[in-house]
């Protein structure tokens, strides 16, 4: 007897089948008619969300986290107008990334397919019920969707009007299969559905995430924090260096891709450090400090143990003054998180060492952490940001949602008989 | 207080280090080094494989695992001249898949770097101790072998040759570390080290892979069996499809790429059936089929739903009469393994049918299912075979102990300061 959560997951895989079989067009226009789906029913999304807002409200939620739940016209349109960037990208599905004629005439291609079945575990934003789950029907997958109980009627009206968008379009609704029934044991069962999920991807805080890697079955990518490290060498340009330093940490401090932590080479320090924590101040950004670069900037605040290792998401800044280029990288090995780190200098003996000697998913040259993203990376999309060294590493767009396997094609080849 | 096991890994991560900065030449070198120390050693590794064979023999071990156990002086010859071809591959680490200049002018590229520690766990076959070490290296990982106690001399003599070439090359001896704790606690606590280990290869018995894959934290790529279908459609051409069945079922039919299930279309099944069962009697195949089949072919075995879903290991097979290619596409749907599938048609469009509508590994037209190979399929060579869908998928080669990740160099990028 199947309980109700593998009777979905089931249905999902019969989905999946067919969204795998559905050419590029047609996953293009079902895109856009989910984007109109969503405008049709904006009263609906709206009226939804505000009982999510009430009832988050009444629970007393943090502000931070009520503006992720809340949804505005502007914000809905922006919803739709996504949706609609993701139907004009490329589709990875079908791509031959190689083909290959063996001196034995059989023809090997290797072609991207679909994943099958993924599972999103997410939080209070409901736009990721839509951008998921246009991410992953882009590429040809089925997606099961599991959001927050305080999204629970956005994320139901959502997948209503993109579901019906799959009914006129001919296509079983349990492509974008929604999870309903929230208890902690449900979510747990999905994760065991070896044979079913594919994939899960956990999109939220790190408690989520450590509780998905830690009780799934299935396989899952993830990434816990982004500690960001970002290493002023002594040759560094020091305008270069203070743009960098206020591009990566000021704008959104929440977000993965912000800087966690300053390390200034000891023979530029004196130089850069009065002058970073000029503009730290001037952007309300608190600095923790080791010794040195607290006598040589003013920093009352000791950096410990902890600050070296913490993701803050918010405008706090871990600062250390290093004696050499092998310092930081260890400083980095021993505490980054895999994420992203910049480099600011102007050897490129020392750059190509930075990019060499760390196994960072994404490692910038003079560049902005900030550019750690699948948009900027050229990707034309992101569904998260993997720092398992398995499949992806890094942000991860539509490819990253396919596989390759073998097609060959031959004339009555055989290998044993002559 | 962290176990041995745990320390034993820790230092495997920090060989990992090291491995993933070396030049190609110089992994090269190492190889070809590794492949004399094992000549060198070859009296000692004969000795330490004869006290496992006289241990496996007074235990009533089958003759067939005594088989994979067996070291000779030929086989230890092999073993040496794999290395040395795996020594002349192509190295895949720090090859750049995709480059790209955004238009703010960052240049962006993928690179190919090594996947960090990979843990193989393994049955008799001690050759896998050579075989598995030299592609991670290749690829710059550092690995962690775990064999089967059976082979524990053998294996201990072939890591003491490689780790002896190591060393003598200034490398840490940990980049190749034989767990020689084979107590299955241990096991299983190397299985949860997902902050050391990257990745999980299991090779061998199905009862050796869901364990594995069962308790393992850490990422697991694996395949359980592979039930590999052929498909003789109605436009089959007769003498290719018999040549493909015999080279499918007759020579190794214990290998993961031999047929299981023969599907033959009703339309042409009184004209090749009985030439089948006659090929398969001269060649001693035990053939057990579906009624149509019995009495087409005469066979006298009734085929059960057991029998559809084997690996047999053996020369017996599964046949059945399908009325359509959609029947037949539906039995692999239900029974297949994800592996390797086979149709013999003349019609190009029921062989693009046939290419789309499976989610296998391997589809092949027109040629064995023995070339669902990573040699064969000009991957140079292999480190097992994946039916998960997540990250490699069908053979695996050495780009499948890499992983991609960013590289990002500008001049000074900001991406929200003006």
């Amino acid at each position: 007897m199947n309980s109700a959560i593998k009777m979905q997951a089931l249905a999902c895989r019969d989905a999946a089948l067919e969204l795998a079989r559905l050419s590029s067009s047609a996953k293009a226009e079902l895109l856009v008619a989910m984007a109109d789906a969503l405008e049709q029913d904006a009263p609906a999304i709206l009226q939804a969300n505000r009982l999510d807002m009430e009832a988050a409200a009444g629970k007393g939620v943090a502000t931070a986290m009520l503006d992720r739940l809340m949804l505005d016209p502007s914000r809905l349109a922006a919803i739709a107008s996504a949706l609609r960037e993701v139907a004009a990208l490329p589709d990875p599905v079908g791509q031959v990334t190689r083909r290959e004629t063996r001196p034995n005439g059989i023809a090997i291609e290797r072609v991207r397919v679909p994943l099958g079945v993924i599972a999103m575990i997410y939080e209070a934003r409901p736009n990721v019920t839509a951008d998921a789950a246009a991410l992953c029907i882009k590429a040809g997958n089925a997606v099961i969707l599991r959001g927050g109980s305080e999204a629970i009627h956005s994320n139901t009206a959502i997948a209503a009007a993109l579901q019906r968008a799959l009914r006129e379009a001919g296509l079983p609704e349990a492509a974008l299969t929604l999870v309903t029934d929230l208890r902690r044991e449900t979510m747990l069962e999905l994760l065991q559905l070896t044979d079913i999920v594919d994939l899960a991807i956990p999109r939220g805080g790190e408690g989520l995430i450590r509780f998905v890697a830690e009780h799934a079955r299935v396989p899952v990518i993830k990434h816990y924090k982004g500690v960001c490290h970002f290493f002023v060498d002594a040759s560094a340009d020091l305008e270069l260096a203070l743009r960098l330093l206020v591009d990566g940490k000021v704008a959104r401090p929440s977000a993965c891709n912000s800087l966690e932590t300053l390390l200034v080479h000891e023979r530029i320090a004196a130089d850069f450090l009065p002058l970073a924590a000029r503009e730290m101040a001037a952007r309300k950004v608190e600095l923790r400090g080791d010794p040195r670069s607290r006598a040589l900037a003013g920093i009352t605040i000791e950096a410990t143990e902890a600050d070296y290792a913490a993701e803050f998401l918010d405008l706090i800044l871990a600062v250390r003054v290093v004696d050499s280029l092998d310092q930081a990288l260890e400083h980095i090995r021993q505490y980054g998180s895999d994420h992203t780190e910049v480099i600011a200098t102007s050897d490129a003996a020392n750059a190509d060492k930075f990019v060499h000697s760390l196994r960072s998913a994404v490692v910038m040259v003079n560049a902005s952490s900030r550019f750690s993203d699948g948009g900027e990376l050229g990707l034309g999309a992101e569904i998260g940001i993997s720092t398992t060294r398995l499949h992806a590493y890094g942000p991860m767009g539509l490819e990253a949602l396919t596989v390759e396997r073998f097609v060959v094609r031959g004339s009555g080849q055989t290998r044993n008989l002559p």
